[in-house]
């Protein structure tokens, strides 16, 4: 739907056609085109979504930092190279099959339901195809710029999964685990909404992925650990143990990462450098991020009775991703709203999840998946769009988590009866450090 | 000032008045602006003005890394919460009161002195509205742009203050006292001079805020500390007692992310992508910052007979906080002096303040507060703009500091008064992460 | 060469002209320029050098936190101290001499080999000396662009080889041989290519600098290396002795860090913010970073037996070095080869330059070294420029690598005779943080 507005948008301008006839044509008009003013529109719009992808990318350092800073140290190096694997592994899935499979233009397999992949754009034999490869006819910057941007969106949700996952998984159960998600289950949601697929069709609207994202990569989340189980000595006949995080500044640096980087998530979401456009996302964005700060904050020095800063930093994540479906439309002011109720929603869930017995170490269920639900609903509640119903909202969010529920369980579940997803006890009293990895995350020992 | 100045930049090309029309004229002939020349100009000022608040905003990052690797390891939970805190405090307090108290238009209490606050453009009932909202009719940004740029700028103030009084001050106190400090009272200094108040009457020049900005919170952290008192043990009856650093890589980390992000708040204070402006500040102020490094270095050996890697970070904030009043005026051989200078000023001074036994665990005083008095003065020594003098430079900068160090004064004793603002000997002896926040920043214990 | 074929581009869009023209007449004639829609060209392009150079500065603190990581806890102050001092000096330095004698235009001392440096524009006298310095006839960025950006990249070459020489180099030592090498001898080979010297008269290619930068660097290590021995106790009658890495988030932070960096390295070497351009060297520079992840990965599972992070990571660096000379020209699909290739050969020169006890603690000598020399093939091997062939790339790569290598080893051995390199065994063994610092870089003590 992105996509297709912005196609509207710009026709209505004039830019598309002058655009799409230079590219018609060949290089030499292509040359032409790169003289008429129109192209230093394109210019900045095109860098902007570049700058985005390199935002976002950032994003897997926050990742992994909030992840390797909350859980223990002997389980470090492990965490790591997960991460490092999920944003390696994803970026080329979605290049060799995913990015086709979310945006299928006119190639569905099933009609605005499910689309196969392929590689992106296979074709370079002649220079027309090489300039039809870097130039894109139906928006504001080039098919390259248009698939680095989504492929580091791609990884992301795997990367949800692996901090729920953390301390007692497989390492390469969950690699398998991961591609299958990352590669092959999130363009199939992806396809239904941003490929203009039926939850398009319904005035569906999630801006930059409260649900798509993040409700998509909690509750595929929630199914691995229901399968996968608690860390041992998590929840004792004597109640539930805390297990401490092992390094709070490293989580710190994370969460403060993946804020950074959601400016390019949520404003590169815009889809150009559109003034407007992006100015009102950055506000809507960090207000929410900040707003969800001090939800927590409050919520948990009542709930808890102490100033957490665990729940500090996870209330800015939980603010940032209720403020993502909506950013573009939530006036400021109901940003303020989105973030604080998401702050309050991220304490309350994970105090939930814990009593239940399901062991998220770092809370991504709760910040990703139930504050990714609150999100999608904001747009009904507090947006001004045309057309948006808080009925569309909730199907289309519920419809999201379910399929990523379930086909995560269903894959997860599977890979388990194949080779197991868990390490054995001994394993995991040690640490995946060692006994997976051979190598320890610090080195203290000095003479 | 700055604003101004833009304003009447943009007349004389006649952008402004094009902007100006097309906004008063409606959503209609915005859409016909757009589809202008000018309008790409208005894209890439505005993008530009959007990517230095994300700069900008991972300074926070970078002070609370820095100031959690400088103190010690029992006090790093306490360090991060607050800076969260504030940030996220700080912008809030800024939408619905600072801004507008710091750019009060025609609306002073005290004309050119004083100004109350108010909540940012309240309406939101008509198209109209929103339009008038998302543009700007006086400079080449939109509003949003302008205000969340602001924003990032405005919680750094009491962010310096936090590493002065770091390790032994009451976390509610200092919670109420920057919550004051950022909301009320930085933006009445802030108003004297690019508010367009008495001081921008004057001719004084503080192009990104070695006064407004950092001699203003080091002024308040001096203060802060004479009210607070040392921490135990720091001054004994023989001698000073260092108290080591517990992670220096932390600290690292933390001060090259605050020069990254000082691309944006001085890059960014040229109010535009203006080609020569934007280069011409990046070269004087990342020089400025490498010749800082370089001259704390080299007085460090000298005076510490040791080549200090604390004083070498200070160093490069030492020159970039010198260079900070006039990098869009000191010349680039200049720069290499004004940050040179800076960074044996920052040695001195911190030997200095330990001599007289205030005790600034981060060296903030001497890095903002000298050093900021320091950059205003280069302005008028190194700089070439006319109309600037030493006189006007030196005033400015003392009413500044003067107003910074009275009212931080007055609100941190009256706090003292009421509710203390010092934690019991025995929670600073046990470090105020397990007292306060039940918490250890780092759990190493590994099976 | 790229500046040459960018004068052509733009002669040919009438860009360079019209500018070219405006500057000649004056600031007058430079506000009318302004006031044309070239002009928004102008900034964006401008403005994309300026943020690249942004993003490569924080490549510095991306080497510095890998080679902390990795080395040993009690060296880590030394590690960063030489890299705040290299990334300062080397600045300072290109600004007085290196800039000039890498762009030496039409002064050569011998024609196409070498030219004497010299301080940057000189003249500040006139308003017209002004307007020449701030901005640039031959480009589309201004002087200041043009020197901060290469400035930021001339002192990545001294901290490839600061990895390499960890945990056992005399600091005066290295300080005195990092200023030379940044200062004197990396701008030599630049000018061969990059200042239009006799390899650009060959049509070598090597866009962003494979062979300029990180091959220059690599072997530059390598001479180092062999000129200051093992660390005591890595080799031994026993067998090669693994020494630990202290910190493994730390270098995870780095390495990502540096990846972000890369997408300026590599981005901002287009020289402009060109659509197509960009976007593709986006796409070729992730690819490869990722498949050079994964090509690690499998490889040191296979040889290692251990999924390894160390070799992961060094394996994301290793695609990025690789693609580096060829990011524009070759095709994506290519590019998922070049990484690949570049995290097997990573692997194996990691362990060849282990068996041979050449001791590299961070492995710098095979990322930046060997993976450079690969990079440069890769150009002719995948590439599609005309003109370009193995030949020349093999000539080219060689004689920069062997002029890094002479260069460094001269200079080195001449200090070692001097004033020694290496610092004594009871320094070595105590570690370098409290021996030459006076401070270790983790204090943990907590009551």
């Amino acid at each position: 739907m992105r996509k297709l507005l912005l196609f509207t948008a710009l026709s209505a301008l004039g830019l598309t056609s002058a655009y799409a006839q230079a590219e018609a044509a060949g290089p030499e008009t292509l040359d032409a085109f790169k003289a008429t003013p129109e192209y230093a529109k394109f210019m900045i719009d095109n860098l902007w979504i570049l700058i985005s992808a390199a935002l976002v990318f950032i994003m897997h350092l926050g990742f992994a930092s909030v992840e390797a800073g909350m859980c223990q140290r002997k389980n470090t190096v492990n965490i790591m190279f997960k991460n490092v694997f999920i944003v390696c592994i994803g970026a080329v899935g979605y290049m060799l099959w995913g990015f086709n499979a979310m945006y299928p233009g006119d190639a569905w397999s099933a009609a605005d339901i499910f689309a196969l992949g392929s590689p992106i754009s296979k074709g370079f034999a002649s220079d027309a195809d090489q300039v039809a490869n870097l130039t894109n006819a139906y928006a504001d910057y080039t098919y390259w710029s248009d698939f680095i941007f989504q492929a580091m969106f791609a990884a992301t949700a795997a990367t949800i999964v692996s901090g729920a996952v953390a301390e007692r998984v497989k390492l390469t159960s969950f690699m398998i685990y991961a591609t299958i998600l990352v590669t092959f289950l999130y363009p199939v949601t992806g396809s239904w909404e941003w490929g203009a697929g039926w939850l398009d069709d319904k005035d569906f609207a999630d801006f930059a992925g409260s649900s798509l994202v993040h409700a998509f990569g909690g509750f595929a989340a929630l199914a691995a650990v229901i399968v996968l189980g608690p860390r041992k000595g998590k929840f004792t006949k004597d109640g539930i143990k805390p297990i401490l995080p092992s390094n709070l500044p490293l989580a710190n640096i994370g969460v403060f990462l993946l804020f950074l980087g959601w400016f390019g998530f949520n404003g590169g979401s815009v889809l150009s450098a559109d003034a407007a456009g992006v100015s009102f996302v950055f506000v809507t964005t960090a207000m929410a991020g900040f707003t969800g700060g001090l939800g927590a904050i409050a919520t948990s020095w009542i709930v808890l009775k102490k100033p957490d800063l665990s729940m500090a930093l996870n209330g800015m994540l939980a603010g940032l991703v209720g403020i993502t479906a909506g950013a573009d439309t939530i006036p400021p002011y109901a940003a303020l709203a989105v973030g604080a109720i998401a702050g309050v929603i991220v304490v309350l869930s994970v105090t939930f999840f814990d009593k239940i017995k399901i062991d998220d170490p770092v809370g991504a269920i709760s910040v990703h998946g139930v504050c990714g639900i609150w999100g999608t609903l904001c747009v009904a509640i507090f947006g001004t769009t045309e057309g948006v119903t808080f009925g569309v909202q909730l199907l289309g969010t519920l419809s999201i988590s379910a399929f990523a529920f379930v086909t995560s369980f269903a894959v997860f579940y599977a890979i388990k009866l194949i080779m197991g997803v868990r390490v054995d006890e001994q394993e995991e009293h040690e640490g995946l450090d060692v006994a997976e990895h051979g190598s320890p995350a610090y080195n203290d020992s000095t003479p």
